[in-house]
């Protein structure tokens, strides 16, 4: 079994979280599979309390996605040290990483088909 | 004819504004209508810069899409601030603006697949 982590930056609008919210329930409606969110600023679970209560609850393996439109400092320096640090605390978790969802096609085209629908 | 520009955060890293020029580009491969992008900080055009230029060419009506995940103080704040100083310097312009992207289903289940799928 595999957890799956959504990363998203946070906010101090509480409102903010609730796109994330309703990705994890879409997920959740379509898979049994673990999953949750984890917050870089000013929201938790952050990602360690996020991998931390998946690994005790026995889980082995966990795929973060960054929900990311880009990469800046966020994706290609914050989260490697994030990272860096579970696999220190948990040597035995295999916890791997994807690209930012901003740089797929499929999302990528899915945000154009409603930029053109809604002129 | 109406406008679209995508109006993004932006950030000091070069590579951020890749995915936002790859959106534009499938936009561009699907309709001739103008679109550009803008950006909120640390890259041009800013969005002055993208609806001056818009105006410029004669367009009438534009449409912002807040390219952003989640609605913080940047969608709330920053951008009808933004929308108010273009209305008053351009009153003839109809500029509308739609919902942030992350707050659309399809795209959350643009998202929610890519998550699942990468497990």
């Amino acid at each position: 079994m595999t957890g799956t982590i959504l990363f998203a930056h946070g906010s101090r609008d509480p409102q903010w979280r609730v796109p994330f919210e309703d990705i994890l329930k879409k997920m959740q409606a379509l898979s049994s599979a673990p999953t949750s969110l984890a917050f870089l600023e000013c929201m938790t679970p952050t990602l360690e309390q996020a991998i931390d209560e998946m690994v005790e609850t026995g889980l082995k393996q966990i795929t973060v996605i960054p929900v990311f439109l880009a990469v800046g400092s966020h994706v290609r320096k914050d989260l490697p040290t994030l990272l860096a640090t579970a696999r220190l605390k948990h040597p035995d978790l295999a916890l791997e990483v994807t690209e930012a969802i901003g740089e797929q096609p499929a999302i990528q085209e899915a945000i154009a088909t409603f930029a053109l629908a809604a002129r």
